[in-house]
């Protein structure tokens, strides 16, 4: 079974998370039935390795990955990768893939485009 | 004149400029002739006085800047304020306006959920 981690780099604000759970509520509604978490690389809850492991105990094999990053740095580049590769050691079952982070899709740049000029 | 500040936090790595690139040609391309500048709180060039600068001298008199943020936390809440707040002693003929975080507005949840589920 197909899951999707939303992964954001977490801040001391507790507002911070708002996004996130719109996010996820926006790919529950988009597609019902697929297990969907929001895990962090500090700061904010859960961690990462946290948001993985709920999804395995939901019987998902292959996570998808989103970065809900403007661009990829060193979080995406180097922190990523080394917190995947410790979690497939521990869940040797499942697989993961990293999509684009948001900042790079064309349909993300236009509504920021279109946030910027509304009502201008 | 309006004018419109794409203001972001910056990074080191130097692709980290591109999304900003593309959100600024993408409101040229809404907004044929409206001055768009990008400035960055740290590390990434230009700092957010500089843009300011640049369009004060392209004579605009009313900037609204647009946090490219996911959430407000402390950098949309207490140092942006704070450079306007330089910027408004410097410029007071500017007048400046801040809108929502690109990561509060509707169209962009939903853009970076469709990338979420895309191919899924």
């Amino acid at each position: 079974m197909n899951g999707i981690l939303l992964f954001g780099h977490g801040a001391r604000n507790p507002e911070y998370i708002e996004p996130f759970r719109r996010i996820r509520a926006a790919v529950e509604r988009l597609q019902p039935g697929v297990p969907v978490e929001t895990g962090f690389l500090e700061l904010t809850r859960p961690p990462l390795e946290a948001a993985i492991e709920a999804l395995a105990r939901r019987g998902v094999t292959h996570v998808k990955v989103v970065p809900i990053f403007f661009a990829p740095g060193r979080h995406v580049l180097k922190d990523l990768p080394e917190l995947l590769g410790s979690a497939m050691d521990r869940f040797p079952g499942i697989e993961f893939e990293v999509a684009e982070c948001v900042g790079e899709v064309d349909g993300v740049i236009e509504a920021m485009a279109a946030h910027a000029v509304a009502g201008a």
